[in-house]
């Protein structure tokens, strides 16, 4: 690859011809297979900062290197890396992993209802359920990992298949869910086994709700009183792209994307007076589980790990400019081998623009209303994936004041089960249509943060809000207001498993103890303020706790080493959390320090979900957000040079003048009705 | 008033010839006065609801009366009511009010910088800390109510003088705090007493850093690289007014305005189905505390209760097009007595627009790409006011699929105190720049919710995401992953009295039990999801505790009375909580019934705040933000009928059509950059 003109940024998505090439070189040593992965294995973060440092010198340049697994007619998975750097590349890397399975891809996903519809047990069940043989394409199914179930374990290759009915192929299918669940064999490309309940649910008849456009139409039309807000931005943006390294309001960042954690942050600064200072070597969400809370067989196995097991890269959609967004937008694509080899691209896989954030600051002077007040934008970079019925849309949200806002709006569709007319939901879900019983269940995703705020060595504090502990009366505390911020310094990996606490409005602060603010004398921090905080309910020692590690508690804070990126682990389908994978196996004893080193934040946030009618049959958006705050990191206020709309200075507001007002207030904003007099609130003047 | 051609609303504020009528009523009978207050007597909600119920019935309309409180010389406080309905005003209450002090208004707070600065005391104080008597033109003072003095108890008006220095009239004078503290008797118009500290911190000699644009020019000039963001609405706004009357997507309500709480929203309801639906009879901010965390004297006394004490509407700004928010904007005036008995009147006091607000819903079917996303938007009532050296913007957010989101955004300026050169802030405040201490502190808000949820009569609900009980490896929970959400009833006032619960993501819903959804046989209600809910930090017992009642737990319930609308009682300023006035009073024994009629919630959320640099010299928006949603409220999704950018369903995927394919994206968006292909992303057709 070192004949490009342009080389790809060492944390760039591999591209197309990368991808490529890195497939030919396998296929050349090992034959046909199906492409699982080829995805950048990214720099050694020691030979990366080596050339960050020294960008000018190309022997520092970290190679570019393909991870790729493959797996093998008969099911064997090999993980494989292939060094494309040199003038042909080579594989470095083929090993033979027993006992686990790689990702499901889109394309496995996609192969099963068509043998779902031609399987002799299913169509009998279908039967049973009420659907005669000839109605077989009908019948639906969303294929779903099998998580992990003891009777097969992980030797074989599993999907199982959560069925539905369309009465019509336009109707929403998750009206008509059907009773029983057949597992794929994916070597096989065949059901090797059925779930039947034993109360059976037979095809729900009721007459369907859609949000179709037909069904919309018929139900009385769409609302007419809604008129346009037009967005337009005619100088065009204030961010520039280089390659995928973009810059705006003082930040610069690479924007990467993987198959895997979809949007991958990388190298985050901030530029403070002249000099860009580093805050987050990476961040991106790097693995999420969503357990459902009805205990019966075999709804235990509904616990998707989306990213883990189907991928929010691979899950990607591709965006639409004018809908998923308005304003100016900037694209990405993203490029992933297919399951044969060949190449699939999506089209805009992430989109990136600014917005109108409302008022940054304001400040009036009661005595003589002298007045600044000056209007915030924020950047949003995001990407919107859909797994089977759900929708994440993923924003990384930029501001101004340099917080990083990460949000995930959730909408889409409810997974749900079958409903017997007379039967009753609850506890563990809601008849949320008649005969659809939505499952209770839980969204909760792992933040993943390697923050190097002015530097590699960091540390981690947990921060709560506490009262004095000196009693009412006392000297120290003789009207009982005194409180504080106590800090708890995170000093092992095994005391870094911290929960959240609601009553001190905990947070953890990101520090670098070298560097101390000139005034307050505190360590330069980001502050993680996330108040979506759940704990993981499914209980100590079941299938769940066991599996997704990351979720028993809000904070755990590890010792960074390359590769350890995905919390649940590497391969996340059908392990049976026996050990648990991924980050309890780093945090191991708990012994390893992690002061003043360089170390991994991995925050477990999100919502617990009991579904109500109102989120069916399509979900009103729900957004669950969290932010990265600098505190004792900037000088002072950071965004004072942002122009402001309006500013009248007490001496300005004194000489009845107009000289040195500034007034930028937006000219193309006008009254509602037409009426009064639209400057009257502006000044006295 | 009865002559009028359009007579006011019965929850319309008191017009300014109604406010003038009463004042009129007033002298007539008691002479002259200091006018505090004359503002809105709400109307009786028995009749209130009467007249609801057959508005067409003009013997049913509630009676417009006038809410008077006067200070008469010497210090007297009458509290009284002015019947404004007969032929003449007639006074139909007056009542001498023995130890209270009514609110403190903007002309009492602006009187005592000029008395500060001619005092021979403060300028002896003044030369001590280094500024001599001809620069007094240089000192400022912002006016507290002294909150509560044990000194000096409640018999005599007092404010405490926060004192400050501008080197130049233009400078932020919150760099420059001094570090005594003069007490201003109202009545007398004088300084009583100064309290000076035995650490004594002279004045800061620090270079100011300001805000203003001349500052901003002289540190290198505003940022140039922001290009512009349109927003505008060519063909006006999609909301009604009717008098104060708002309509908009399916929402109705009225927009009401008061001294105390500023917005005011009464008779909220939703069109669903062709029918209103009540959801809440009256909605407020109703109170709020700041303590400051910092135990030495007189520091105990900033606890400033802004509602109380000062008032959000009289302390409201008048709002500017194109600065305080963008596209097309309605305004509302406020009209308030002055204290001479003359007219104030507040314009832009409330202002109203819509903004787009992202993706309400969206599904793809990963089979086929087949696809809907439909754009949402949101309605803002918003007012801002400044307190002092903060300003609050408080934003009522109303969402197109039934949530309300009422909102505050801080910004303005921090309290600050002198800190001398060698002096650690810590740990009751940070050094925010040299010389400046940002004491710890809370902002406590307490929303009161009377709900109305389908009738009157309502309940409330405690609601605990927990694990089932059965343990893992039981026939009951054999996996661990069943939960579900425990509901609790609120009986009592008593029991009333609850916490938040982080690791429940406790929530509150108000019900009513008579109103059964049909599919999921649960009762109606509204859901209280409120996150930034930290405990009162200062102590049980202590002063704050006393006299801030509401603060002491996330939720009590009341049963509705009228006239019990300010939880920290009706005259606040100099109450010593001994007893507690308020919220704890109606509580009382707590052995009221609160299930199945008419209550009232009082929610306190907030956070805590320990200052940064990076907030100063002026903080950029902290927002804070809590929802009110519907559950089991609509039979479905009740936004299914928005028009949506895109659909194509997979009937039209497979017909490879764009017949029946809605295709309303916005035409106005575009790429950043201009490159590619714009449509791309759109449909596979």
């Amino acid at each position: 690859m070192g004949s490009h003109a342009v080389l790809p940024h060492p944390f760039d998505p591999l591209t197309s011809s990368e991808i490529s090439a890195a497939i030919a070189a396998v296929r050349a040593h090992h034959g046909e297979c199906f492409f699982n992965v080829v995805s950048l294995h990214e720099p050694r973060k020691a030979d990366m900062l080596r050339w960050l440092a020294e960008p000018s010198r190309a022997a520092l340049r970290p190679r570019r290197v393909a991870d790729v697994v493959v797996i093998v007619k008969g099911g064997k998975v090999y993980d494989g890396l292939v060094d494309l750097a040199g003038p042909a590349p080579a594989i470095t890397k083929w090993e033979l992993m027993e006992g686990v399975q790689p990702i499901i891809t889109m394309e496995e996903l996609k192969l099963v209802e068509h043998v779902c519809r031609q399987d002799p047990k299913v169509i009998e069940q279908c039967r049973i359920s009420g659907i005669p043989a000839e109605d077989m394409h009908k019948v639906y199914c969303d294929p779903w990992t099998i998580g992990f179930d003891e009777r097969h374990g992980n030797t074989v290759r599993l999907q199982q298949a959560l069925m539905y009915y369309r009465p019509d192929v336009d109707t929403c299918q998750y009206q008509y869910p059907l009773d029983f669940c057949p597992i794929y064999d994916a070597d096989k490309q065949a059901i090797i086994d059925i779930d039947i309940p034993k109360v059976r649910r037979p095809l729900n008849k009721v007459k369907p709700i859609d949000y179709i456009p037909r069904a919309v139409e018929q139900a009385g039309g769409y609302r007419t009183d809604l008129k346009p807000i037009n967005i337009t931005q005619p100088a065009g943006v204030s961010f520039q792209m280089n390659g995928r390294e973009l810059e705006w309001q003082n930040w610069k960042f690479h924007i990467g994307f993987n198959y895997r954690e979809g949007i991958v942050l990388n190298n985050i600064s901030f530029k403070d007076k002249g000099t860009y200072r580093p805050i987050f070597y990476r961040l991106s969400l790097a693995e999420m589980v969503v357990p459902y809370g009805n205990p019966e067989h075999p709804h235990q196995r509904k616990h998707a790990f989306d990213l883990g097991e189907y991928g929010a890269g691979y899950m990607t959609n591709s965006l639409s400019l004018g809908c998923d967004c308005k304003g100016s937008i900037h694209y990405l694509d993203a490029a992933f081998p297919a399951r044969d080899g060949s190449l699939r691209t999506i089209k805009n896989a992430i989109c990136i623009h600014e917005e109108d954030a409302g008022i940054l600051f304001k400040h009036s002077d009661f005595r003589d209303d002298s007045v600044v007040v000056t209007r915030a934008r924020r950047l949003i970079v995001q990407q919107i994936f859909t797994a089977a019925n759900y929708e994440y849309a993923v924003q990384w949200i930029f501001h101004q004041d340099g917080t990083v806002q990460p949000e995930i709006k959730l909408t889409g569709i409810l997974n749900t089960y079958a409903l017997n007319p007379d039967e009753d939901a609850g506890p563990w879900g809601t008849c949320v249509y008649p005969g659809v019983n939505a499952h209770n269940h839980q969204h909760l995703f792992c933040l993943r943060v390697n923050p190097m705020i002015d530097g590699v060595d960091n540390s981690v504090n947990v921060v709560d809000a506490v009262p004095s502990e000196a009693p009412v009366g006392s000297k120290e505390n003789f009207y009982g207001n005194a409180f504080y911020a106590k800090k708890t310094k995170l000093t092992t990996t095994g005391q870094s498993r911290t929960d959240y606490d609601g009553a001190t409005s905990r947070t953890w602060e990101m520090v670098n103890e070298a560097s101390v603010h000139p005034y307050s004398k505190k360590p330069a921090s980001y502050k993680l303020v996330s108040r979506e905080v759940p704990g993981l309910l499914p209980k100590e020692g079941g299938l769940v706790w066991k599996r997704a590690g990351f979720a028993r508690h809000a904070v755990h804070v590890t010792k960074y080493k390359d590769d350890e990126l995905w919390p649940a682990g590497r391969h996340v389908p059908q392990t049976s959390g026996e050990p648990s994978r991924g980050l309890p196996e780093w945090i191991g004893d708990g012994s390893e320090s992690i002061a003043n080193t360089d170390v991994v934040l991995w925050h477990t946030f999100g919502v617990t979900h009991i579904p109500a009618p109102e989120d069916f049959p399509i979900m009103p958006v729900e957004p669950i957000t969290l932010l990265l705050r600098p505190r004792n990191f900037f000088s002072n206020n950071p965004v004072m040079d942002v122009p402001p709309s309006y500013a009248i200075t007490p001496s300005q507001v004194a000489a009845k003048t107009k000289e040195g007002v500034v007034d930028a207030s937006d000219r193309l904003s006008t009254l509602a009705f037409g009426d009064g007099d639209c400057c009257s609130g502006k000044s006295k003047l």
